[in-house]
């Protein structure tokens, strides 16, 4: 079981009528209970609302992959648990960010990019090429799908040139956009998956759960995580693989901390 | 001419006599004037106990190069010049990390990833090995030189896979390293170099001298720089390329600014 | 300057009214033409129906870049001559390939990969959309550019994940391409650009002139050419940068040459 | 199970009574018995003399990953059989090239390179480093693992930038190599590995036994296979995504085959 939880933000399924229809539950809790129909997924959720934002340590540290959604509320999430999110995916946690998450904080945390596209909110028709076949993420997946409703993104998009690009998007009012695309940092695996503007039934969308899953699936990374992601271990000269003296001057003594 | 800035930290030159006798007007001097001897290139000097560390938004404005140079004061360096450091270079400004500004609070931020390694401060001998032959950074470069007393970096390197490895590192103890990587990040492009422990004359060195003046006429970007590059505009339906109508739904007016 | 061949298969030209009359001297007379306004390069012709198809060694070993259109006769390439120009790229000879040579033998030798996509011939919009911001190949170029009429090719397209992503195309009728790829084979650089159906006027857009010669800039590499570019020299024991003594048993006799 | 096939040229076992001790049953025998240990893979072999070297149409069409050694006889491997073996990549077969398989013609092809290094038969320690910590190819490895008799290869390694660089190897000799590398052609997952001179014991090893399970689950794609992986379909009119009509002039008639 690849334990996930479906973090939210969680402010428009309460403010927004449109929203809330479509996700009564809010999209946190529709995505996970999508989610949780896939028998190697258990799935939970977390919103901005909680304690720690549902991302306490002890929690983060039984968690396999994080989902985040995220769009009005950036600037409220603690620097403090985007810090804490990205030492864990360093240490092997997989990450998929959803839609408006490009703009969140452990997105652009995690690329070192501006993470900036183009946007209009039309519902215009958006459909998605496959780039990479049979990834695993395309796993199920035909060639290209539609979502009759979405916000464009439009390129340029702001990111570092990825692993791989999976999926591209079309507009219907003219732009394209780099819809799937895969990261590696640290030892964790990262995806981005553009769908999933909130005044649309986009999580509703079968083959846009599939993704999800799939994406799930490939960002789990089933070795044992790394509990201290950012150590610099010096290597004292008694232990070099080969036997070598030491030489000339020096700054730190044997066993020494770095400088950070 | 490429307007190329070189900052130091300025601290060991200070306080450590070895260094004070290798580099006698420090690091950061020591390089600029190398460079200056390039025609393409007009370097000068910042240091971290300037007023806003020397790098002001005025002087960035016109900086096509940053080198950067870090070790013992990462924690020192304003966090604000690291953020707008890291606009420039997304705006177009050329960067390169020398040695120990692995750890450096700009390449962190613009790594996204742990950027952490093993090390050993031994004096040992480095031989650096061209893996991406021909690449404008190997200009004049033979297919491997030596380093007679180095300090030891070995991988893993916490460092997201780059565009291309162009250097690696042998060490007389066992261990190799990627030692020259390229990046790009918004439009800036990004060179690390590993070697310049500052207890050894590295900088000395005509070959190392010469990747550096390499790398800073590949990572110039002689396009014009992009002043706002986290910009994310609105593209009105009305501005659409392809004409079309709006249907359903919507959270946002129309040109108004999006969430951050 | 920067030496250049315009290969052009030249078949159409003759055969199709069409063509002809949008480009009266064949299609690689225009190209050249257009890139001699261009001060840095100095472009000449080769055809399909030239001796060894207009691409002798000798040519070959005094040019730095090639642009490659084929469509019909891809077949009637001789194998000799796809070699001796894949060892040229190698070398350092840059290589632009045009529109429907994704399917030539150069490019499909190349890239090791099937190079298929989908196609549909209707004169339908195109729109290219710059994905890696200020590359040098899009200086000069807007974010998005149009041709009223293309041919349309759509993803997934067989090609080996690039160095970058330059631009994506949107179609009228739906699909989307990868439009601009950069690759690197041996220390010959290389840029696939799709526009550039024969029936139609693309070679007359002047944001596509510009692309081109752009590319003929990218693609070009300054240092000097490797005349064997396969050579995979024997190091004899005595010639180790590090002392070392031989030790087991072995195959091959000092300075022998390998297996190949 | 993953269904695989180890291919050797099975040419040295036969002449050379060094390499007859050390894989009394050939190299192929021994590496396939190793993977068998492991419940998920399934591996016989296949050699040079057999007919059609043991890959006929019929047998690639049920195997998932294929496992290539040879050295002395690369030469005598058929052409065909290269471009079947190819074709069964693109289509999603998984493969993974073996020490001297860096100049066998299937990986020649497959990476359109020169695919040279230099090299030295001594005897020499070799010493290989992780650089992508925790990439499904490292479980179970240690961040370096030392092989006390080996061939030398070393930079620069003529072969395109890799999607991962997974290790890389030190040498006592004072060379460096990039030992692991992961591309994708086509929908094929391919591994390159560098350790397996045949006059040495390297197969024997558990360490590089893992590795190359390992490198059987990682280039094994369970989805199905794409049997006509270089089909180029046209998209008629009438068929495209979104409704246009015909413009201009064409060369193609509706449906027709595109040219090659």
């Amino acid at each position: 079981m690849i334990t996930t939880i479906v973090w939210g933000e969680n402010v428009h399924e309460q403010k927004n009528k449109v929203v809330a229809d479509i996700y009564p539950g809010g999209m946190h809790n529709h995505i996970a209970a999508a989610l949780n129909n896939d028998p190697e997924i258990s799935a939970s959720v977390a919103v901005l609302q909680d304690p720690e934002h549902g991302l306490s340590k002890e929690r983060l540290a039984g968690t396999d992959v994080l989902i985040w959604w995220g769009h009005a509320a950036h600037g409220e999430v603690a620097d403090e648990v985007v810090e804490r999110v990205c030492e864990r995916v360093w240490g092997g946690m997989g990450i998929i960010f959803l839609h408006s998450a490009h703009f969140s904080k452990p997105f652009k945390r995690l690329m070192g990019a501006p993470c900036n596209l183009t946007w209009r909110e039309a519902g215009e028709r958006e459909r998605l090429w496959i780039t990479s076949r049979n990834h695993p993420i395309t796993a199920g997946v035909p060639d290209s799908f539609e979502l009759e409703n979405e916000e464009m993104y439009g390129e340029p998009f702001g990111v570092p040139e990825p692993l791989e690009t999976v999926f591209i998007s079309w507009f219907q009012g003219g732009e394209v956009f780099r819809s799937g695309l895969t990261y590696k940092r640290g030892t964790g695996n990262i995806f981005y998956f553009r769908p999933g503007h909130e005044t649309y039934p986009t999580y509703h969308n079968e083959i846009v759960q599939r993704v999800i899953a799939n994406g799930v699936k490939w960002t789990y990374n089933p070795q044992p995580k790394i509990t201290d992601p950012t150590a610099a271990p010096n290597v004292p000269v008694d232990k070099a693989p080969e036997k070598i003296e030491e030489r000339g001057p020096r700054l730190h003594r044997d066993g020494e901390e770095g400088y950070r």
